[in-house]
């Protein structure tokens, strides 16, 4: 199909040309003394991304999954207690994979739509009177449903139950365009991948443990420790010290790291996050103003900025929405998954965006509408969005420039 | 700025990522045995390209202009007399560059937002009984109005005056975005550049000579020849008729060129054409049914399937339109040039490019309008545009996919 | 440093341009109808590759250690088993890794400079009248010593012995560049990464098991299964069996992979070993004809097509070479690891490499040496090797170019 | 074929990766109001390559070949009288440029192998006591022979005669490459292309005028001023001091153009000469002492430090040493051209090269001399290189490492 395809899954994201040309260099020996000039910079400004000085940060040439397992098997011993909440695809499949490893996961289910309860948090921990739960694992933005829960909030419903537990939060599709203070709220490990706010391909695991959290990985040593090898901290650790690798590293994706993390400190973090707010907003007002559905959400505390899941009317499938942007109008959609399959689709909006590609997209998806036969008003969308921008931008626009 | 720029002037075009690619390759030897073997192919796709059998093609390392020169220095003499209507700053600067080679030009003049008057060529032709015009020039697409010329009656405008003059031809604009047929409508000189319908950056004049305007070049000689050297298409054929260049060529762009030609008749050129009639289509609904503004080509017999010239309302200047759009939207749209300066922008619509990428453009379009204070209907542009494509989209977009 | 890089170590090895264009690419859906259009073809050459039409290939976002863990922890118990061979780095780093797994690695202590014994093999295994041993892990080429073991004749030592023990095998500087047969030589667990053979950056955990294998994973599940998420094989059958993948791949590394395995077709398998052969015949020639160096391989029977181990002579130091050759000649050389660090330097001489690029190695590291005070005959290396491409090259060039 | 092509005749030369990765952009407008942000460094960077304060900079999407003739055309008037030493195939290709466009050449025969000499140019000024000569045209470094004359003595020689002439140079395989001084030398006129020193690929034509050139160029109006339209001047400079171009300009080699200056002001000019002079020692000891070959240039004082012409015994041919090292050792080595034609092979070492791939464009050679029965000491060549390279390139290393 003829021009560029509008990639509008929550990830991965569209990549600046910039990285692309980063990523395109010829191979080098990874362990040759200027190896380090690449690598240290990029371990010193990825500690920025996530708001950390005390935090270490590791980077797994694996995905967001591996991460995941990273900041689990390093801090826990089998048969420890974990306190998950699940509202959606994604803590669904971390809780999975939890119980994989041999962890005692305890499930908190909140609806879909909404996100993680501090109130529930602090009951279960305030009756955990003997600390059997190690760690509280939170989905910081939850991309099947489009939620964003409030991490700081959890941090102080934790430390309101006076309760020790290590709180582990899946910052994957928020780390690097929503805000995330790993420091200030607490967090001891927190997860990302390369393919979502850094704006890479998947490729990059990406992890940041407090020092709370590496002294409960050498405590549990003690227990019965959780295996790992490939994703053991400790060789990590000893090489990465140095800014080497215990085995060969993507040298592209460090490139690409290296130039992607170059690119949000140039736009500022705090731009790169109002951005996102910003052109959220447009589609939103799309979604609620234009074409009057629902999101997923359910109530404008959990509007996430970084993906909108737009619930269809009953008796229609998102599936076909879906289907139909992308053989139609050359736009990937993201689709429902796990119990809300088929009842919505999602607009991804983070990474390297602007006005115009969100105007697309939403174009894209009324027409697609229109044609399986959703009765959305042709073209309203698109105007609730362009009159959100004209409108709200200004300001917005003000702040990314200066 | 974060996200994608939208390029919207009639030129560059967007480069496809397989042409940018191809393009990215190490350096190699010109002379080498081996090297025919990509030139070879790359002279018989674009003889395809032009739609002739009979004429020769000649790459320049060099751009549209250079090709403007190529054909009237390699085929005329000093003070030959040649035909030439104006009908906007292409027509304008071509007539331009033939009197700095010391031509006669006699220039008709037509209304800009119209084109050549195949009466008017005729009667110029009829009147010139002593056959002193040797060419007939003639801008398929004048790229600065929006305005498409037809070109089959321009030579049966020719052979009905019984004139033997050349007719000459600059399809930069034109070629490879609409139909052009060299040998079936007798053009003698046919010119282009690279960064338009071939969709790779300039960098390549390309011009088609047929036998005839080769005969001419030789019975030019016996006159006072125009002098070239750089633009010599006999240093070129001694060297092309091997697969060789008699200087440097630039390897990237016949890299490109062969990457872009094969894009092109992947699609197929009557679907490239298809496609950009259709395109063109939705952007005209958005400014003539949407924005209820008028287009510089003056009526239907005119419009460019290339690009749009959108005349904005008096007191109101396009250049502020285009700024706005840059600055604040980050697409790029065409300015007003030569006497239509101010009074319009342009939106280009050719090459690489499918209906969202338009849609994206006309949004920005009608966002920077408002808010340079021209009052067309919010989102009335993208409406129209989107109301076109699902309507009339299908058949087009089933030719497309055949 | 201007000019190229001679990149020599053993791995990563250098990327073709083909590759790294074809992993320059704008970012896309993972989930979208097209997608196994990719996939499915890259599978079915990576059969090929392994010479395995009964195997599974998994490709993991991981790296060669990641497919040691892979192939492990999918097939193998807690405290299952294993025998391992250990005569290098490498065979010592995947024993270290069973073990972080919580195996019971037998290891035979084989001397460095030779590889695994398919006699002491076959007499751990005749022992074993309990068929206790699960498994022999053997690492084909040991990059570390630059010794290729005889696999077959691993696999004819257990056949032989009667055991059911499964054979895993490392092939990670192997496969792609030297003779591999999965179904022939009775392999279960075939691995290997992008970064050597198969001419990409680091970022592919590539495994292949045999039903054999895939059936002792179904088997290991009642006894005390080894934990794995992010390597579950099970989860990779689901989705692969469709084109797809459980969680985000990495594009860039399967489209790269989808353009070095063609290139690896299009010069032909037995051509890419013949290639190797001839280009380490060359090499060697330099070290022992040329330098009058030993190899660390103590017999020709151990000779690696893909990386030489030269020793230095006593009182000098390796890692002196390999530092002068990068600082002062553009060049990396592999050093020496673990009970052999400072007593060799290694010469990667694998992947997309031909005479020149040898030549040009063999040049450097005689420099390098001359430089620290090594005492080889000026010139003699490169004298060597030419005179080997010379007289060998034309049975072989004319089979690499049939 | 297998590895990295050995591109080594003189020029195109290698492009580095940089230079590649920063041509591989999307397309922009030429127009936009930040285009100047990318082209006004550029001229002032070029000046600084060209050494002068008071030219002005061009740049043609074009080639040397349009140089020459840019210069030319725009600062003489048909008929015009110029003097023009003949020592190899572009100093011949320029005089028959000039011809073309209706130059009265006086022609100074001078042994191919030798260069300009001063001392007959001086005789031929003084001689011409009308100045009827209105220019002289020197090739600096003659690519064909490996013959590098003084443009300083040149200049010494016009000024001892009291001659107006200008001074016009091609610099085309010396600017960047060997020291070039437009103030100092009284250069009006210096021509030069992408594909050399500047390590692009072919595509800009870049040339450089003195005052006094521009003053020519306006007094031969009033004679029969020679016409051109793609290279005229004065379209330039009106677009040129804004920042902008009359038409379309090649965006990758202008990107490419800013990124290749900053690579050769990184490194130091006077470092990049020195680099080139002393790899340049190295080939010229494998020619001299190691084959004991000589070179087509006739005494040291000529020796090119770009390209190195060696002359084949009498009774072979060039030709097949080049055939055979292209196609059997991957290597691209300039044949003879004109009255050489045959009788040598030329060694390219310009641009972005080092040690390493000199030695290994030496050992491909005596491979292929070998190969063809040319009976050089095998090895030999390479051997006197090394020697070269160890004894004289300390200090040479330590100026570049500054």
């Amino acid at each position: 199909m003829a021009g560029r395809h509008f990639l509008h899954v929550p990830g991965p994201t569209n990549i600046p040309d910039r990285v692309l040309a980063a990523m395109h260099r010829p191979s080098e020996d990874h362990r040759s003394p200027i190896f380090p000039e690449l690598t240290k910079p990029i371990f010193a400004a990825a500690k920025k991304l996530f708001k950390t000085e005390a935090g270490q940060v590791f980077l797994f040439p694996a995905t967001g999954t591996g991460s995941w397992e990273a900041v689990l098997t390093n801090t826990l011993a089998a048969g420890d207690r974990v306190l998950a909440p699940r509202y959606g695809q994604f803590s669904h499949l971390w809780i999975e994979l939890a119980r994989k490893h041999g962890l005692d996961v305890v499930v908190q289910e909140e609806p879909w739509g909404t996100g993680a309860s501090p109130e529930h948090i602090h009951d279960a921990l305030r009756a955990d009177t003997g600390h059997a739960i190690r760690a509280v694992l939170v989905v910081h933005n939850e991309t099947a449903t489009g939620v964003t829960s409030d991490v700081a909030a959890v941090r102080r419903a934790i430390d309101a139950a006076g309760h020790p537990a290590l709180l582990f939060v899946d910052g994957v599709s928020a780390i690097g365009s929503i805000d995330f203070r790993m420091d200030e709220w607490g967090v001891d490990g927190a997860i990302t991948g390369s393919q979502k706010g850094l704006m890479m391909p998947a490729g990059l695991g990406i992890c940041c443990l407090s020092p709370k959290a590496l002294e409960a990985g050498q405590a549990a040593k003690s227990r019965n420790p959780l295996r790992r090898a490939f994703f053991d901290i400790e060789d990590m650790q000893r090489s990465n010290k140095d800014g080497y690798f215990p085995y060969t590293p993507s040298l592209p994706m460090l490139y690409g790291m290296r130039e992607a993390l170059a690119i949000l400190f140039e736009e500022g973090l705090e731009n790169v996050f109002a951005r996102h707010r910003y052109l959220a907003g447009g589609v939103r007002a799309a979604v609620l103003e234009g074409w009057k559905l629902p999101l997923c959400a359910k109530e404008p505390k959990w509007y996430s900025d970084t993906v909108s899941a737009v619930m269809v009317p009953a008796g229609t499938n998102g599936a076909a929405v879906i289907s139909r942007a992308f053989s139609r109008y050359n736009l990937s959609l993201g689709s429902g998954l796990g119990e809300v399959a088929g009842k919505l689709f999602r607009i991804g909006h983070l990474g390297d965006l602007n006005e115009l590609m969100c105007l697309a997209a939403v174009a894209g998806a009324e027409m697609a509408m229109l044609d399986v036969g959703i009765r959305v008003e042709p073209g309203s969308g698109v105007r609730a969005a362009e009159s959100f921008y004209r409108a709200q931008g200004e300001a917005a626009a003000k702040l990314v420039a200066e």
